[in-house]
This record gives structure tokens, C-alpha cells and sequence, in this order.
């Protein structure tokens, strides 16, 4: 079988250095081109590559893709900041380019994306549920943009089943001790030097618990997912918007 | 809405007792019947039962679903024992009375339905995976049944995916420290003074870890399964074998 | 051996009537007696009673201890309630019975009293640390009084040993999300139907996090502590408050 | 207050480069020198170092100490490979220089320490007992040196309290699935990509669990305990074998 002819745009990036590594010791992928800023996107076509995996800068994703696109090449995109008018215009682009595709991914993470979906599906089961997630004590936000996702999916999937309230006893607390309110859902941030990125949803019903938990020890986990995206958007033309669209979880 | 009428069948078992409980707090479904040891099934008719829930034995079980499925009156299930030919029995029996349904679940506890079902899902995506049960000291097998079904689950997913065997580089090992082979999934038995039932199934890929944990704390846990079997049975015509066939995880 | 003869006041309450079966229980104590409401003291004596297991209320441990000190018998005693004024009046009572032993306890759990020992004694080593507690919704208080307790001796020990604040950098933070803030230390109370009483403490330093964890599913958790309890003030005179004392720890 | 002047011998490994590292950003410490294979012992006098840590080989270990002891360098050692003889050797060493101490750890993991010592500690008050051992799948042995320790540091204590076995009703087990024996305690060893280096142990005893859990990510975990060393030995004359020694547990 030949090989994916793949190249990373931001190949110098924390996450494109690891996705130059991740591409090259694949036994079905062969990396042509690895462009680092002011680098010409020709050289994407000239290395014959087949899908550019894209991890720059908002600033410079739009571009980037419209060459992509334009030249038939699919694109596996970690960049983040998209708009629905952002969204539209790359619409726009792919439908006069019927062949291409392009995933867009907020999480590579597989088990990121794992624990986001397995918590929706498990959501409507449990009379109870609440986030814990730990990370290293320099990150700036609390809670994390996953656990809040993660909480926001879970109270969709409760309302969906007509679940109502949770419950809780509580008449004398210390204030935050309940952790942080997301549509009804408990998240609380655990900040511990040694951490790296940690994620626990737990599921609560008459005499049993049910909990999904993530690990995340650093940025090599998020290159199976990247390779799974180019795996698969060679055969899957348009916009695709999340990873979990390529994991056939039905 | 009118409430489902439900009787029980071994009703002052232990599983039974907790279903007459479970029953009688739910809003929606209605106690009609608990029927005992010796007690006559013709009262089933007499309470007008819409839904039997048998909590019985082999022994007696294919004679109470008679009686019910001739009198279209829809079974959830619980009694173990099933073999290819009485399930054929049973189906014979459901062929000619097209309206009722039963429900048969080998385990209606709802967070251990998910584990192996999520375990199922998540397996081809992850190079490593263990599964760690912990019961307490009066068990008589080890592995539990569900573990062992839980790693068989797995090892038919990596197959199906095309995983080959998971990496392991040990040369030294003192007899028992890998546990359990089942099919090639390593299955851990921990036994311990003052647990229940709990399971855990870890998946590892590079950089992250992913786990499924199920805490099973007393028989009220299948209790929401048992409700939620009954709910569906009464709009499921014909044989359905497992719970997650009502949980819409698809 | 020849027995330790022990009696039970406050034998019909929760707590009590597990006692009653835990003594029944152990090969080298003797039930001799077990007093509830109303039941005259003077059994205890007629009884022949070594050690009187003391589980009732606030309004009556004062009068109980009195008659058990009086008459020789040692005592362990689960009731609490306990005031400088209290300590006071019962020590002056011990210096009149000098081979007799008393033995408070806030907290018969062994678990419990582990990890908050353990807690204070790794909490200088470490650069963070945060408790987490985990109950059932009925619960009223949040945090847990013995998560509160845990983390202010954590809190003294990390200023004794001159540690200064934790490390965070949250600049961004959901209200409640990092938690309660007892003496520096951040206490985050999960709630979910189906726990029972849990409690996590999480440890971090560089590349390194330690956990100690207690999880109590019943009220039959307190008994192992009640018997240590019994089986050691036979040979302790005096008074000694907390069960950490007779564990040996150093 | 002046810095305790350290220099690191065999500064290029994989543990010297980060004590080096350490050292180096230690508020109280300076680094005075770092000798690498083939560098000269007497930079450590020309640099005028108070305390050496030494990570080199069994080989060289001998005779490093010797020239430190002899010149009244304090040392602090990483290296393995110690027998009853050379301990000897080395005590009749620090007989001859009065003021000088050598602290040697097999493990400067503080969490691991801390895991033994409490470990050790909690043993003879549960009647279960079990250890689960988790490292990446490129280790050769299984159980983890560590975890065969750990298990046999409990189950001394479990003799020395007097307890018998630990309550097992498994009549019926797949080989391998309750785990190697090591002294009685069952140790299971899982292997998962992702992971690092991680040890539970799990205690039960009626209606409790109480657990101890060390997870290590990277080297950079012992040198907390490294430091500790370093601060201690130079007021600890003579030999000390363990870090448990400088950490004050009692």
C-alpha cells in the first residue's frame, strides 16, 4: 500500500514538532514537507503532499487553507479560534473543491474525546454527576475549557432526558466548597505541582458510581488523534468539525 | 399518565424485595402484585399486571414467562440460566403473541452495562489495556464473571480493529504479578475486606491514560435498571437480551 | 486468656447496637451487659463489667463516666460534646481512680484517623496539597467536619515547617471552582447519590503527587477502632483523648 | 545564612544532570563543582564542596566515598549495588573521620518513601491488604522492586501484630488472577503505554478502605529528596542508610 504523502504547517511549534515526529514514525505515512514560519506554502505542492496538517496561528490558518483547498489538498487543522463566519467562508471554499476535505479539531486528545462522549451518553442514567479536573498550578483558568464543555454537554443530555435538579442537602457550606456552578453541574480544580492534565466526571445513582477519567501526561497524547485525522480525511470530503466524527462511536 | 401495573415474581428475594421497593417509590409505575414461593400465577391476570418483573430461579423461570407471554403480559427478566435452547423456547413462544415483549439482562446494573459497552468502544483506540476487578473476600471466582466478559468484549474489539499483541518487556516476572490472560487482555482480582464490587478497565496510549471505573455498592443498584427495563419492555415487542439495548447509546 | 468483660450503654442506637454485635463478635471480649434508655448503671457493676463502651448523648455521658469511674470501670467513649469544662471535671475524677482509663474519640474509623495522621506528617515535604471529600447528597454540612480538620493540622504542619503559600496561577476562575480555602489549604466537597463517606488528599511536588484515601461504607467501619479501643484502655489509666494514641504510630 | 557548597559527581547521567539542575536552583545550596567520567576527585577539595552527591556506578562508588570521607566531604548517595561488606568498609571509613556523614537511599521518591513507612504503619490494622503496582510496558520485571518491598515491609508488620491470612474464598481463579504472593500480600503488576512509574496500596478491613497511591512522572521526583539529603547530612555524622531517616516521621 503506498503511503499518505503528509506535511505539517508550523512544523517548529510545540504541537507541530511533536506532529513532524508522529508523522515520521508511522509505517503508513511519509512525511514530504515541514514548513515553519515564512516558509512558501508552494513547497506543499511541490512535495506531492496529500494532506497538510495545520497547526499555526488564527492569524494565518485562513490562508494557509485556502491554498490547501484550492490545490486539492486535505487539511487536518489543530489552529483554534473559528467563527461561524469563519466556518462559512471555509464552506464556501471546499464546496468548489468536491474532492477535499478538512477536519477541524478542538481536542486531539482521544481520550479527551472519549470521556466528552461517553459523559454525554451517560449523563441521562445518573441522578447525580460533577467534574473534577487537576492540572499543574500554572495554568491561568479554572476550570479547564474541557471541564466546562464536559459540564455544559452533560446538563444538555440531562435536560434532554427531563432530568431535573440534583441532588444536594446542603445547608452550611464554606464558600466554594460546592465547586463552580456550569448549568447546574458541580466542576471543581484541583491546582497540584506535579500535575499535568487530569480529568474525572462522576456519575452518581442508588448504590452505585460510575466515573470516567483522562490523563493526560503531555503533548505526545495528542498525535494518535492527529494521526487518525489524516487517516481519514483522505476519504471524507468537506468540513468536518471534531475528531469524534472519525471515531465511529455509534 | 396512567401508571404501568407491575407485579413481581420473587418478590422476598433479595433482588425481588428491592424491586417490590423500587416499584412502589417510582411515580410513574404502579404495584399490582408480589407474588412469593407457592403464591398462584393466575393472580398476574387478576391484578391486571401489565409488566411481570421474575427475580426467580432457572428452575421455575421458562414456566412463569409461559404464563405471561400467553396472557400478553410483557417480563423483565432477571433469572440466570439461559441456554441457546431455551431461548429459542421463549422465542417460539413471543413468535405468537406479536404484541408482549421480555427483557432478558444478565446484568441490570446500569454503570457496569456502560463500562462494558464504553470498554467496547474506546478499545481500538488505545495500544495498552488492563482491566483491575475488586470484590470482597467471600467471592468464589476470580475473575468476576463481568471482568472476564468485559476483557472478551475488548480483545474481540482490538482484534476486529487489527491491534496485535499489547506491548509488554517483561522477562522477570514472579508468577501472578500480570494477572490473569484473557485473550490476551490481562485481568487483575483484587480481594478485600470491606468492598463490594468494583471494576476498572485501563486504556494507555502514548502520553495519556484512560479509565472506566463502576463502584457497586449494594443490590439497590440494579434497581434503575430494572425500572428503566420496564418502562421500554412495555413498547419493545418481542425477545430482548441485554439491558443496553433500551440505554439508546448508538 | 481469660476475657475482657465489656458492657454497652446506649446499646439501641445506631452506633450502639453495632457495638453490641461487634463485641458479641471478638473471640477475646465478653458482652456482659448492654444498657439502654432507662436501664439503671448499677447492671453495669452486677454485671461485673471491666470496660463500659459509652455511645449515647451529651446529656448523659457526664453522669455515665462518673458512675464507671467510681466503680473501676474503664471506659470508651463515642459520645461527644466535649468542652475544656467537661475534659476537666472528668480528669479530676481520674486522679481519684488512679488504675482506671478513660478513652475519648472524636473518630473511631481507623481509615480517618490514618489519614489525617499521615496527612500531617507528609504535609511539610510537599509543595502543594488539596483535600477532596466525597458524600452523599443528604449531607448537610460542606465541607465535612472532618475534612475541614484535616486540612488545618495540613495547615499547621506546612507553617511549622516554614512552607509559604501554594503555587496558582489562576487569573481566570469560575466562582467556587478552586474550592473552599481552610487556613491556605483548598477543600473541595463533591456530592453524589449513591457515596457514602470518602475523603481524598492530594500531595504534589515536583514530578511526583501522593494520595491518601479513605473511603467508609458503613457504620460497622467504626468498630475495628471501638474494639482497639476496649482491648488498650484496660491498660491505660487515666484519660486519653483520641484513638491515634493507641495506635502506635511512632 | 551561607550556602551548603555541593558538587555532583557524575553530573552527565540521567539523575546527575538533574541533580545538577536542582542543585542550581536551590535558593540555600550552591553548586561548586560537577565531575563527569574521567574528571578529577580533587576538584571536589579545589572547589572547596561541603557535600558530594554521588550517582555513579557500583564500580566507582567505592572509591569516591574514600576520597570524600577521607577529605571530610559529606556525602549523599544514589548509587545502587551495596552488600553487607561494603557497607563495612565504608562504616570503618566514617569511624576514622569523626564529622562526616554518608547518607545512602536506595529510593529518594519522598512518595514512595512516605508509601512504605505509612504502609508499614497501617498494616496491622486491617484484616486485607493488597498491592497494584502500574509501570510503563518497557519494564523488565514485574512486580516493581519497589512493590515487592513495600509487600514485604507489610507483611512483617502483619506478623509482628500477630495477624493470620487474609480472608480469600476463591475456590475457583484463572491463573494468575489474585496476583504474585509475595509473604502472603498479593502484588499485581500492570503495564500500560502512557504510564510512568505509580503504586497503590489498598487496605480493607469491615466497611472501610484506606488507600496510599504514589504516582511518579519523571526523574525530577527524587530530587526533592536529593535536597533533603543534602541539608541533613552535614549535620549527621556518620552512616545513614534510608531517607525514612531524615524525614522525621516519628
Amino acid at each position: 500500500m503506498s503511503k499518505i504523502r503528509v506535511a505539517v504547517i508550523g512544523a517548529h511549534g510545540r504541537m507541530g514538532s511533536e506532529a513532524v515526529k508522529a508523522v515520521g514514525a508511522a509505517d503508513d505515512l511519509e512525511l514530504v514537507a515541514a514548513l515553519g514560519r515564512g516558509d512558501k506554502l508552494e513547497t506543499l505542492t511541490e512535495a506531492g503532499a496529500q494532506v497538510a496538517v495545520e497547526l499555526t496561528h488564527p492569524d494565518s490558518v485562513m490562508g494557509n487553507l485556502e491554498f490547501c483547498v484550492t490545490n486539492g489538498i486535505h487539511a487536518v487543522v489543530g489552529t483554534t479560534g473559528w467563527t461561524d463566519d469563519r466556518l462559512a467562508t471555509l464552506k464556501g471554499r471546499l464546496d468548489s473543491a468536491p474532492g477535499t476535505g478538512v477536519l477541524i479539531a478542538p481536542n486531539f486528545g482521544i481520550g479527551a474525546v472519549l470521556t466528552m462522549r461517553f459523559a454525554q451518553q451517560a449523563a441521562r442514567f445518573f441522578e447525580s454527576v460533577e467534574v473534577v479536573e487537576l492540572h499543574h498550578p500554572g495554568k491561568a483558568d479554572a476550570p479547564s475549557g474541557t471541564a466546562v464543555r464536559t459540564a455544559q454537554l452533560i446538563a444538555r443530555a440531562r435536560r434532554e432526558a427531563g432530568l431535573g435538579d440534583q441532588p444536594d442537602a446542603t445547608t452550611t457550606a464554606l464558600e466554594g466548597a460546592r465547586g463552580a456552578d456550569v448549568d447546574g453541574v458541580p466542576v471543581h480544580a484541583v491546582r497540584l505541582r506535579g500535575l499535568v492534565a487530569h480529568q474525572e466526571v462522576l456519575f452518581g445513582d442508588a448504590g452505585e458510581i460510575f466515573t470516567l477519567r483522562h490523563d493526560s501526561m503531555n503533548r505526545s497524547s495528542f498525535m494518535p488523534g492527529v494521526l487518525l485525522g489524516v487517516r481519514r480525511i483522505v476519504s471524507a470530503p468537506g468540513l468536518t468539525f471534531g475528531l469524534e466524527n472519525f471515531m465511529d462511536l455509534d
